[in-house]
């Protein structure tokens, strides 16, 4: 009877001790990530945003039992406060340190005292963006997860540690270009778990609502040399132009990161075409001075 | 008297303790969602949020008591907290799973043990947006509910779900076109709730303050064929109504999703009326070459 | 002694249990509601945020004393924590329902029982914005409050509850041109208590800066007829006033609710001059076709 | 030893009972508030955004205890969440009534059963911003505070209540101007702390940034009546001068809150030299008429 | 056996009682801030987030053991709101004062007593930001933690407290120049730790896109000297020039803090520049009164 089997097992447990017969050996955590959706790359803040679930897994002696005992009952579920949890959590995250999953989550148990985890989290992840081939760009973001008090003689994670995209739902702006999970013990014994996200920008809706327009005004920036200089309009439409490339810059550097150390093309692009604005403007206004038809009545 | 019934109720009760006698059969649960009202369907972080309130049904024999013992009550009200709960949660939000209710949520408990539980929640839902057809597109989101730690053989949803519209409040951008209930049962025995709301835009907002004025500046464009190539204010004006299209591409294209997998025909026909004007521009200045009075009185 | 009274009132309190003697008999509940001021009405998101306490009172015969055992005390302190609270809730909040009050709140207690209980909260509710007539404009809101777990049956709301607005402090933005509380059972048993405020928008600040500037731009337009047609600034006067609308078109209709089934009056107005400017274009283009000085030379 | 002296001290203590002994005369209570910095103060939210810390004061003389039996200790240090505390709380914030201070907190209790508790706060509060004079506007916020539950004969506020700017760091906008601090029993017997904050606005930034660039365009203007009527340039400047005062216009009353009844001067001034500039362009338009050479050429 | 640990243990432990068996000595706290990640410092709201994990030491022989007493057991985790903390929070943050760490943290302690805690936290903390050389700026921002209740003969901190960049990562946008870490003891006995952090701008992105686009209009203005007057494009180009002034005045000086004491260099330029090209408009005007072509006909 579950009843029955409840007080037994609550009888002698304290969650707060380490699940482990021998206190020498490290408990073994087995962990994999399963992504859901790219909730958002945000290349301002310089952070990801995704959503999915992890899987964790360990051996509790403590929470074992015998199922002939209890009507072959082989898996029950306990809520997940009042077992033994690693405080395994997202290092890098934007974010103070929070728990994972929460106070209404049961973790399955099976008779022979493995407990598995399963919480959905949505992460907000620090990346670091390079924009520099912006809207061509691959951005590659971790995940880092850690065992925070315990070190990896208390608490080691299994190599065997995965990250999945069984259940990922195709993201509109980003194609997914590699994965990959890897655990490595630090200095003084801190465990890591890398989740590692490749990332490649789908570039159709940058290249219509952007690139093409930029194309396009450097484009129209040839015509000046068509206009007739003594019709006057040469200047203004100079001048124009020029502010056109302004706008341009200010919208499309809103989007870029204030990034010091990798200036994206596009940005470079069109600080140069401004530039040429700027010498056609002056060409403009020479030749108007030379050419002027008033200036050669007046001689 | 009520105080006995309490206190003989919960003698023996275990919340952790799924409430079925024979441990080897599932909960059965039955779900239906009342929605209330639209909040919002954000088209940029692909995001609906609705608001309404689920009714959860369970039997629960462990809170059942003979009504002729205590006064002939028939129903009483025992805090959420207080009794064995479904984890059962919205999956596919924007946000970390939280638990539906709250700690002084009242459950209505019948003499026969039938637990009944009605959450209200706001729900912020993930929701792949096609604006396509903007400001003509139809809309079909989904929220999708499923009970996170237990498998269809612990609980198990009746497929007597359903998604009505009772009490929903009209809401002055969307219609609703169609919504569906379904539960399904998927490999591992994970149960998944489906409530999917199929919304069409009502269009007269937009038409009014995009379409009408994006048609306008396209007729605007063929004055320039009347305008005399002599009179100088040819180029001007055709650089002007070039202006005039990149700032409603960059107001229009800020309310689009940045997808680059259904691209809006509005977006893809305002980019062609721009390369149309440029176009009118280099027909502007050429004919301006050819045809300026000056040009004639040179030769 | 006020230690004997806590100890002898909670000796045999249960918080869970409904408090009243007859239990087939409904508590009956008491509500007031204390506007203290109007903090936005946001036309966007259709919502309204307030601010002001809610006056709860009912009676719990297992919190009376006799005055005369204890000292004469006629009223004491509670926690809130600590006593049956009916789960009186805001029904149409733009949020989750939460619990009024918080756990630092005590509520008083008189000797007979009587229990007054006053939450002070923010409240943000739905509101449907008719911007028709906007900057005169007229809304009505509800806050919809009800008991949420219990029927009419188990707490009924007296209908002596009231809407004041004894501490309200004036809005810059807004009259409070009426007021309404009311007091309905619906079907099932369910008891709603109905706020309404009937707000009147203050012009002055929108006729200043809105609606003089668009009079203003009206006006203008005029002055083309007066231009004469040879000068050659005819046409790019009326570019310039077209752009000018659609700069202003743009400013307003961020401003209102994208409502696409009350238009408000002033942005069919706007789409209107814009219309009769993009006409003056037309007409100048035309004029300067047949009356340029340049063509009449030509022939 | 200390571990003696809580548990004597917690034998006989419930925190939910007012520490006086003679029930019937109310606790005294003595407030400091020491302001800390001014975070922000936001005319269009109309809130007073302020950090610093309250310094409250009471005798419980349940906590009381003989230093010479206890190792001569006279001082110590007890959770917040142990004792006894009034709901003293920010009366006109922005938000929901919140408690002071937090779980972690240590109020400090000396022997004689003072109590002092200095909880650290961030208050946004309410502030009717009147902008008439801005940016040479003095604004005057108050923050209210109360004890929301007990009435002043149960918990009343010592009149040595003080408003101290010993800690506080200077704002780079405003300046403090003057305080005051003032302690009021209300109708009912509810007390009010009122510490009012008036600031006066530094006007450097805004006078570089926004009063000498509109002076400049008033300025610029005048330069219409310089321009030759015939050089057709007359017009066009004076529609870019309209169209700049019109985008000045947005960038200021964006600044301003959407007040109708304290109307800013500065907004005003825009407004009638909006009305100038179009009087000007009537005036260019007219002169262009009866002055253009090519009329008289005609005539 | 670590049951036996742990019930030996908690047996006598009360976590309010301050660790040190003489109570009139103080506990001493050593203090050590890992700087993980600048990740913004915010010049308009004047607040810097940085993440990285405090690591605090004390001892508490109440926690101490005999290893050989429990199978040579030498280091142990207990969940942090086990055992006593001392209220170490952050003073100048923007928000209300938070516990460290959080309820699902373990502290190692050591069967000497000695007590770990490495808390991770993002701190928001305000920073007086001087503008005046920007993009050439340095910041010296200061992150000040307290004691918050015991004061320094209660509970002291170490001179040996630490700022250390070992696990920082480097910023896209912020160089560190220098750090400091400092103890002191204010009146009163409250001991504040200071960590100082001098920032230095990475002015690459600035240079490129603010500080360009600006150098190259004010070489553009000159070009109005070559136009030659008569064209009639010389007031048309000069009231370009200066609303493109304006445009970026606004977008400069929405970067900056609204701060009235220290100007921003590159603010004063801009809005020299701009008065430089109204003089540049009345010298357009002026010239072209008396040297228009139409002008000397007239004559």
């Amino acid at each position: 009877m579950p009843a029955n089997l409840f007080n037994d097992i609550f009888a002698n447990y304290d969650k707060r001790i380490r699940p482990i017969d021998d206190q020498s050996q490290p408990v073994t955590l087995k962990v994999s990530y399963y992504l859901n959706s790219i909730n958002e790359l945000n290349a301002i803040t310089e952070t990801l945003t995704t959503s999915g679930y992890l899987i964790l897994q360990w051996k509790d002696s403590g929470l074992a039992w015998n199922p002939s005992d209890y009507n072959n009952i082989t898996r029950t579920y306990i809520p997940q406060d009042d077992v033994w949890k690693p405080d395994f959590v997202l290092q890098n995250g934007k974010a103070k340190i929070k728990e994972l999953g929460g106070d209404f989550y049961y973790v399955s148990v099976s008779h022979n005292g493995l407990v598995t985890w399963y919480p959905y989290e949505v992460f907000t992840t620090k990346c670091s963006i390079d924009m520099t081939y912006y809207p061509y760009d691959v951005q590659s973001c971790d995940m880092k997860f850690t065992v925070w008090s315990y070190r990896a003689e208390d608490v080691n994670v299994s190599s065997k540690t995965a990250f999945r995209l069984t259940y990922f739902e195709r993201s509109h702006i980003w194609d997914v270009k590699s994965t990959n999970a890897q655990v490595s013990v630090y200095d003084g014994g801190y465990v890591i778990v890398l989740y590692r996200l490749v990332l490649q920008r789908k570039p159709a809706f940058f290249i219509l609502n952007i690139l093409f327009p930029i194309a396009l005004i450097s484009f129209i920036m040839n015509i000046v040399f068509i206009i007739p200089t003594v019709s006057g309009s040469k200047i203004g439409f100079s001048v124009t132009i020029f502010l056109t490339f302004a706008v341009f810059l200010t919208v499309v550097s809103s989007q870029l990161p204030t990034n010091s150390e990798n200036t994206a093309i596009i940005s470079t692009y069109i600080v140069v075409e401004i530039s040429f604005s700027v010498l056609m403007l002056l060409v403009s206004a020479l030749s108007s001075k030379t050419a002027a038809p008033w200036g050669r009545k007046d001689s």
